[in-house]
Order: structure tokens, then sequence, then C-alpha cells
């Protein structure tokens, strides 16, 4: 471990304004050490925090946490945030168990304003932060930092809108990277470029710094004078047009790794009163090699050597993998298929599908309610269009779901990726309210396959269906097993036969191979719950008149889930004790401690059977 | 009725190309007479259809449906549409049980490209269909008709931005008459403004009319000729930065109410082969007097009549009347309480308060989105906001509820106006899924009041909670009648004792009436649900040993809804039967008739109770 001595002395955010300010660079060299080595340790996110360390800095230095609240949107890049408020010595437990969060929590730190973890929350939050502040007399300035990313999502521009024409003192920092988590896309992406590239702001950096070279080095003093003249003027150089129109005055654009710079345009708008946007410039992965050249790869990532940047194999194939190859096979078949990501090519394996389809592929940026209503509209006109997401994310598009798909029963196929518990991303990203949401939808046929073979059959199952179908499969590796029986809508499958066992085991996904493990050596009837909506009314019969006690599995809420619709069916009539998410949010841990958290793994469902069978004997 | 000739000539858009083009202005006349006598006796949305008269004209003059797609968005303003696509006839049934549909609906004519309901899905399903035609070697044209005031929406600008980077020959066309529901709010209006109000343009307007004066009259051709030099040139006067930026060229404004202009334009569009959008000026309630003056008025209105304007009482003072009357006065008392509308100050009552409090109302626009995620941060900052949203806008926060609200467990208040069935608006307007989708948020309270009383007692109690709650209430206007228990989280009130009963009546909201009704004279108890979220435990306990069957009523849907809810808790041990909305979602009608055929009307509970009375007996 490199040594930290300024890094050290820092316990909250005071002690950086005591810093000497040209040592502040140095500061910045410790944090990225410090970064690399412990993500390298725990895993998280890497590169984006990289990118905003020297932002993070003068943040810091220019304002007042807690009095003055800053708002990290999306909040993967937070690490140095919570590195400079009193969290560094946590950073071994990063995004484990009982460990700090890798997003900002309230209830974390007074330092964590607002939590975040979803895209272009930020400026929304921000804005009603400093108008309640406003009027019960606070007197704190309020900054929203949101990546160029977010900006494509529809709730950033909705609060930029208001935002603009209120009038308030709102300070956003667009950290721009020209990178979400893959690449941007949109003409607001192509706008930022063009700001970035303009050449009036090129020729004057050039010339400002020949300049600057030609002046007689006559002390710190000076040369600062020169700086910020520097920097006053080129903030008025590049007026960007689309952040004035809504009514912000637009500061920009600043290099993001320049402490100085950018703790000049911070106090600038600290003094201006009215809506502004800062534009910094920096680079994901700054600072660490491997990460500069493979932002993506170092966006989220495991536990990795730091010297080769190799990560630790988690082995096998994933399930995002099997759909993306799965759907590519596919549409080499079908010239009608077309797929559709929110800003995931890589994480829902679609990757592939771009490569062999570039013009069938469709990456619409953060905007999954714009990817729901688009790919209604595909349907409409004919086409087969495949969404996927994760299944967090596909929560921002409930109403689109709703509205567009199922109230005129499009033929959308959703693959609905990190459905159910999904480990050290925490409460905001668990993937578990979908069989809750979708099972409220008219029409939504909601498959969930148990083993990767299943995954595979069920995507040309739901593309020759002609309505809405939503596949689940969670963040990781189903069973590999080949499949006996075909995949039918409203259909289960039974693993070991009802009428068999002394208690009957309803599971789904995920859940089966648990089903499989708590059962082992039991007499107990398995039934692979494949397709949570529409139910096997006749399985569900035969069921009922078996008339023993029925367990739910599912990796999803209780509240409005699949147990609940079971024993809506036949409560009634047979005893229904169901396993899954309870109320609580499910904290980051490992899926298996989350598991074992909510009463749903293996062992608590065996502890189950066995007094359930010894009360039945 | 006025005679109406040339309307009475169309039988398909065909026929529209007939008319010669100096008598279609006669044709707008007509449609405008049809409009008011039609709406005057069956209800509806008038004043956004009487702005749209000529635009929609031109439309069908234009392009050629159903091979070219048109796309409302919103939809409330596709009459005229309706109209000159055959089914002037059925004008008499509209919004009416078994007639046509107030909105666009695909099954209802091939002339409806794509459903719409929601504000602004038009651009991302138009943007969807183009891209799909073009895949299957489709030709037509796509054309999205858009407001002012859905342009507010994120789903809009998402859409916009993608549209905008493709390169696809997309059709926008803003028709902008600087109003939504209420008033248009946010940034982007006022830039609409500026441009309305440009100057170079009024003073080119003015100019070339002075110029166009002054031509000796040398027949239509070369008049014709000079008209459109004039539009030629003043769509490229006014470069609109802001839709140019995001990838679109822009024609406009162009006067909505001038049929020939606007068919220049589209053809112009129609010719080009790049994104464009098209911004026509139109009047809401063009061309009568009445709504011209009141256009919020005669926006959604009920019967009417002509001369004087005057609407057919329903009697009573309305839910979101109480709602809005008690918040203002508790305002008064406590300064923390700040309100919040989607643009909605009116339709939830909240137009009280904005009186009084000006400062401390926030009309965001259309954007629901950013409504939640800003209250969330209001709530953080130590304000009480509240905020009205019908239940069917609610949907589009669905994330922001859940990840932003809930997640961090903050003290919103909401009032979920309009939940339930709505009647006349149908599908798309069906504030039936609240229940079931409020329940899957951690921590969420929904109270459902029976009375109006109750109504306003919820509010103070919701106030005071330490978390997120919400309010349900119907659209109309529940029962009258002196509290009697005072309103407590997760009780329930027994109106007839659960002891005293052989069946269990579990009602909320608006269907206590219904219960109350139905259970006339039988020996039936009835509990009011109040509180649907947390259930009252200790009385679930007391009707589980009381062994009884229990009815649930509840105006929702039944898959993840109160009857569900009910049964995963008790209906292992007792029968539970449940009365909701089923799967199939509701059309347009009365409410009273919805409930009957949703099998959820007093008289279908009624002969069920004596069944099972009968059968108990």
């Amino acid at each position: 471990m490199k040594r930290t001595p300024l890094l050290d002395s820092i316990r909250s955010p005071e002690d950086i304004k005591r810093i000497d300010a040209d040592r502040l660079p140095e500061l910045a060299e410790e944090i990225r050490s410090f970064l690399v080595e412990k993500v390298s340790g725990t895993g998280g996110h890497l590169a984006s925090n990289l990118g905003v360390v020297e932002l993070t800095i003068a943040l810091h230095r220019v304002f007042d946490s807690p009095a003055d609240k800053l708002i990290y949107d999306v909040g993967h890049q937070a690490y140095v945030h919570k590195i400079l408020t009193g969290r560094a010595a946590e950073f071994g437990s990063l995004r484990q168990k009982d460990g700090i969060s890798g997003f900002p929590k309230r209830s974390e730190s007074i330092h964590d304003a607002f939590g975040t973890g979803h895209a272009s929350t930020s400026v929304s939050a921000a804005l009603g932060i400093l108008r309640a502040e406003k009027m019960l007399g606070g007197s704190g300035h309020v900054v929203a930092v949101t990546g160029d990313g977010a900006l494509t999502g529809g709730l950033c521009f909705e609060a930029l809108n208001d935002a603009g024409q209120s009038k308030q003192p709102l300070i956003v920092v667009l950290n721009d990277n020209d990178m979400s988590i893959s690449h941007n896309v949109g003409a607001l992406n192509r706008h930022l470029n063009r700001m970035r590239t303009s050449r009036s702001y090129r020729r004057f950096k050039h010339n400002t710094a020949e300049f600057l070279q030609k002046l007689p080095k006559v002390g710190q003093k000076m040369f600062d004078g020169a700086l910020r003249m520097k920097n006053r003027i080129k903030y008025f150089l590049i007026p960007n047009v689309l952040f004035e129109e809504l009514g912000f005055t637009y500061l920009g654009p600043v290099d993001g790794h320049d402490i100085e710079s950018l703790i000049e345009v911070l106090k600038r708008a600290k003094r201006l009163d009215a809506p502004v946007i800062i534009h910094a410039v920096t680079k994901k992965g700054k600072g660490y090699a491997l990460a500069e050249e493979n932002p993506a790869k170092f966006h989220g990532i495991g536990k990795f050597d730091i010297d080769t940047g190799i990560v630790q194999k988690s082995g096998g194939e994933s399930n995002s993998s099997v759909f993306g190859k799965t759907l590519a096979e596919l549409a080499a078949k079908d010239s009608r298929i077309v797929a559709i990501t929110a800003a995931m090519p890589l994480g829902t394996g679609l990757d592939r599908f771009q490569d062999v389809f570039p013009s069938r592929f469709y990456d619409v940026g953060i905007a999954e309610e714009h990817a729901v209503t688009m790919a209604a509209g595909m349907a409409a006109a004919g086409a087969k269009p495949v969404a996927a997401v994760y299944s967090t994310f596909l929560q921002r598009a409930y109403d689109e779901l709703l509205h567009d798909i199922c109230l005129q029963g499009l033929p959308v196929v959703f693959g609905v990726d990190r459905a159910g518990l999904v480990g050290e991303d925490g409460e905001t990203h668990q993937g578990v309210y979908d069989i809750a949401f979708l099972r409220t939808l008219p029409g939504m046929c909601i498959l969930s396959p148990a083993t990767q073979e299943e995954l595979a059959a069920m995507i040309p199952l739901a593309l020759s269906q002609n309505g809405p179908v939503a596949i689940r499969y969670n963040r990781g590796i189903l069973m590999r097993a080949p499949l006996t029986t075909p995949v039918v809508i409203g259909k289960w499958e039974e693993i070991r036969f009802v009428a068999e066992g002394k208690i009957v085991l309803l599971a789904s996904g995920r859940m089966v191979k648990t089903a499989l493990l708590a059962a082992e050596g039991l007499p107990v009837s398995i039934v692979n719950a494949r397709c949570l909506k529409p139910m096997d009314e006749e399985m569900l019969q035969r069921i009922k008149e078996h008339g023993k006690p029925v367990f739910t599995l599912e990796d999803g809420i209780l509240s409005g889930g699949f147990g609940e619709a079971v024993k809506a069916k036949i409560g009634s009539d047979v005893e229904v004790l169901s396993f899954g998410v309870g109320e609580q949010p499910v904290r980051h841990a490992s899926v298996a401690e989350q598991d074992k958290l909510c009463g749903m793994d293996a062992d608590t469902v065996r502890e189950k059977l066995l007094q359930y069978l010894e009360r039945e004997a």
C-alpha cells in the first residue's frame, strides 16, 4: 500500500480546506492510488470515480458540507466524496455486508444529502432541497453533480426545464466524460461533442498557453491571476445555447482535472444568484492507464489485479450472454427482429447483436421510457422488438409498459435482466419488484427460466406470441440442464411429481435450484413455475386436490408477488407458505447473504420443510 | 343542427382531397359547428379540438392515411381526425358505452395508427413506427402531432433527442397553443413564447402583408406563388436553436388556422428527408367565443348549453375540492406545507392553495417524475410536500416513488386523485392500478376514504407521519357523513360489527357505499378498510376467528390488489371472495356502467350475498 499522508490527515471536509492549494494535486494522486488499491480488493465502480477526483476535491474546497448540499447523480461516482467525508477507513468493506454502500445514503452520513442509484434524479432532488431550504430560511448552497449520460434521461430534462425558469441559484455540475455506461447516444451528445471540440475553444486554449509561456515567471501570485483571467474569459467564450435557452448561466467547458480552474469556476458559480451549469470535461479512468484505455470494463468491476487488470473470473457464461447470443441467432433467421437497449449493450449481452446487426440495433441512451414506447411503435408497425433492460431500470417505464404496450396488446419481448436480488449494488438496484409490477399489467405474460437452456428456449417462444412477454432472469448464472419438457405459456414443469411429495415446492427462476437443494432426499414435490403469468391453472387445480401444503419460492417481493397470486387462487383450500423478499429494502451484501437475510436460502427452506414434514407425519 | 354539406360529403380522408382548396375554410367552419353541437350533447374535450380543425384538415389533405401514419399525442384532440376518417356519424355516442372513444384507438379505426391518452408518447411511438416501416420496406410518412404542453414531459425529450440524431424523416407537428391543460410552465415555454412574439417575426409578417396588399391582383396563381414565397422565407426566418440543436429542421412558426400555409409547410416537410419540426401556433377554443375566453373550462367538459356555456351540474362538492380546501386550511397553520401539481391545479383542486400561497405552490408542468423526485428533495430538506396527481398519471413516476421516496422513507403526502374507475375517458385514464403498484412500495402507507369527512381528516394525519402516505380518492363525490371514529394508520372501521354478520364485507373508498347498498337489510357485517396498507392485523385476526366468509370490495384491479392481500393474510382460514376490476382493461362508459361490467356494482354484490347467506343457512 502506497503512503497517503495528505489523505490520512483528512477526517472531515474542513480538513481539505487546511491543505496548501499547491498540494491539492498531490492529494488527488493519493486518492487515485487509494481508489485503485481498495477497489481492486473489493470490486466496485472504479473508472467514474477516477474521473472525478479533482472535481470532488474542488467541491469540498469551495462548499461547506453538510451546510451546503452535494447531490451526486447515479451515485456510483461518490467514492471520492465518501473518502473525503470521513469514510476512507471503511473502504475495505465497500459494498460488502455491514460495510459502506457503493452509493450515497442519507443513513450513512450527514454529508450524503440525498440517496441516489438510478440516473437523472439529482437536479430534481437538488431543486427540491434548494426550494425547501429557501422557504425554511436556510442559506446553504445546493449542488447537483450529474454525468453527461444522465442528461439523456427525461427526468433530468424535466428538472432542468423547471430549474431554469425558477431563477433559484441551483448549481449543476455537468461531469462530461462522453460516456454513460457504454457510450452516449443521441443528439444531445453530439451537441456536447461539438462544444468539446469547438475550434474557438481549442484555438483560445492554445493561444493562452503560448501567451502564458511567454510571460516572465514573476511568481505564483501573478500566474494565478493570469489563470483566473484565462478561465474567466474561457467561461464566456463558448456560450452554450442549449442550457442558456433553458434559463441556465453556462460556465465552461473547464478542464475537470485542473483543480485550480475548478475551484475558480465553482467560486464563480457560488457567487451567482441564478441557476448555473458548470461544464467540466473529465476522463473516465483518469490516472490508471488500464482504466483509461478500457473505461467500460472498469466501470463496475469485480476484484482485479492492479498490474494486469485481470478480473477474478466468476466461471461460466452469464445469463445476459445466453440471452444476447440466442437473440442474435434468431435474428439471423428473422429479419423483423430488432434489439433495443437503454445504455446497456454490454450489461445485457446485446453487444453481440449490435456487432452482427448494427442497423437493427437501437441504443437509446439512459431513456427507458422512450425505449419502451418506441418498441411499442415498432411492434405496431409489424417489427419484432426485443428490449433488454435491467429489472430495476424497467421500473422507470411502468406507465409506458401499461399505457403503450399492454393496453394495446402489442407484441414486444422484454429481457428483464438482473431480476431478483442483485448483491453488492444494494437497495437501489434490487430487481425484486418486477414480478409484482408486471403482474398488474393487463395481458403481460411473465416467464422465468430455471436454467440457461430454458432461457434460450423462452426467447423464440416469446417472439411467437401475439402480445407482450417479459422474460425475467437473475444477475449471474442459472443452472445448466438439458430441457426435458418444452416451455409452454401458462404451463409449469413437474420436476418431482405433485402426487408424490408430502409438500409441494412451487419455485421460479434461480429459486428452483434453491428448491432442489432444500428438498434433497426429502419426500417433497418440486414444480418449476416457469410461467408466472398466466399461471398453470390445471396444475394449481391438481395441487389443490392433492391437498398438501404448498411452499412458494420467488426471487422478488412478497407484496403483490407470485406467492400472493398462488394464495389468491388456492390458499383457501391448501396451506401456502411463501418465501421471498419482505417489506424491508435489502441492503448491499452478496446474493447468498441477501438470500439468508430474507430467509429464502436453501437451509432456511429445508428447515421449514423438515418442520412441516414432522407435523404432517 | 346547422347544415354541414361539405362535411357530409366526407366518408374517408380521400374525400378531403376532392374538395376545392378555397372551400376548405368552409369545411373548417362546418366542423366547428359540428364539434360544438355534438360535444355540448355528450360532454368531452372541446377547446383543444376547436384549436386543431385547420391543422387536421391540412394533415389529411397532404398525407394519405392509413399508408401515412398520424399519431396524436395525448389524443383528446383527435376528434377532428375521427370526424374526417369516417366516424362523424358516431359522434352522438362519443365517450359513451359502446360508442366511439374520446381517444385514438387502434381497435377503432385503421386511421388510428397508435393509441394515446397520456401525454408525451407520440414522438417515441412515431419514431418506432418509422424505423420499423423503413426496415420492413415501407415508404409511408409518419407524423407526430404534439402539443406544447406535452413537450415538458421527459419522455418527449428522450424521443426528440433520439429522433434528432437518427436522421430519419420523422415529422413532428408542434401544436403550440400555449396551454397544456392549465397553463404551461417552465423554461421551455418561455422559449416558445419568445418565438411567438419575436419582433423579427412580427415585423416580417407585417411588412409582407403590406407588400402583398400592394401587389396588383394578377390572379390566384401568382398570389399562391407569393404566399408560398412568404411562407418559405418565414420558415427560415426564425431558426429555432433548441430544436435545431437536437437535430431537427425547424419550420415555423406558422399560423395554425391558415389552412393554405399549413398545407404549404406540411408539403415542404414531406419533401425533406430529415427530422423536421413544424411549429404551428393555434388558439384553443378557436371559433367558439366562450371556449376562446375560457379554454380551461372547455378543456374537458360535461354536457353544456351552447349559448350560455353553462354546464349541467353534477351536484355537490368534488373530492378534489375537499382535498384542496382542506390542504389550504392546514397550510395556513403550518408554513412548511407546500403543494405540487403536474399541470393540474384545477383538476386536483389545488387552485385554491395556489391563490392563497403562491410562493409555496409548484406547478411543474406535465412532468410527474420530476414532481415526485422534487417532492423527495423538499422532504429531505424539512418541508412538508403534498403532491396531488391523478392516479393514472402517478403511474409515470413509479420508479421515483420507489427509488427517491420510499427507499429513503421520506415523508411526502400524495393526493391520488381520480383513483379507481373514471368513466368516459376509458382505458388509458382508469385509476385502477394504484392500489396494486403502491402496495409494492416499501413503507408506503395507503389510505382510502369512504366519505369526504374522512378524506379531510386523512390529510393532517398523513402530514403528521414520518414516512410516505398516499391518499386515494375517486373522481367525483364521496358520501358525506360525520366522522364517528378517528382515522388511525393501520386501523379499519367497523360500520356493522364483525361479530354480528354472517358474512363480512371489507370495502374501501367509494365501495363502502356500494357495500352499504348491497347489504341493506341483510345480516352482514361491514368494515370500512380505510387504510389499505398497513392493513388492520388485529381486525383481520378477529375476522379469521369469526370464521365466516369475507367479501372484499375495491375500486381497483384484483391482480396484486387489496383482495389478494387479504387472501394472503387470512385466505387459508376463511373463504375470501374479491370484487374489483379484472384483467381486461375497462372501456369508456359511465362509472356506474363500468361497475356493472366489472361485476362490482351493488346489485351484483347483493346477489352474491344472498347466495352465500342461503348456503350458510
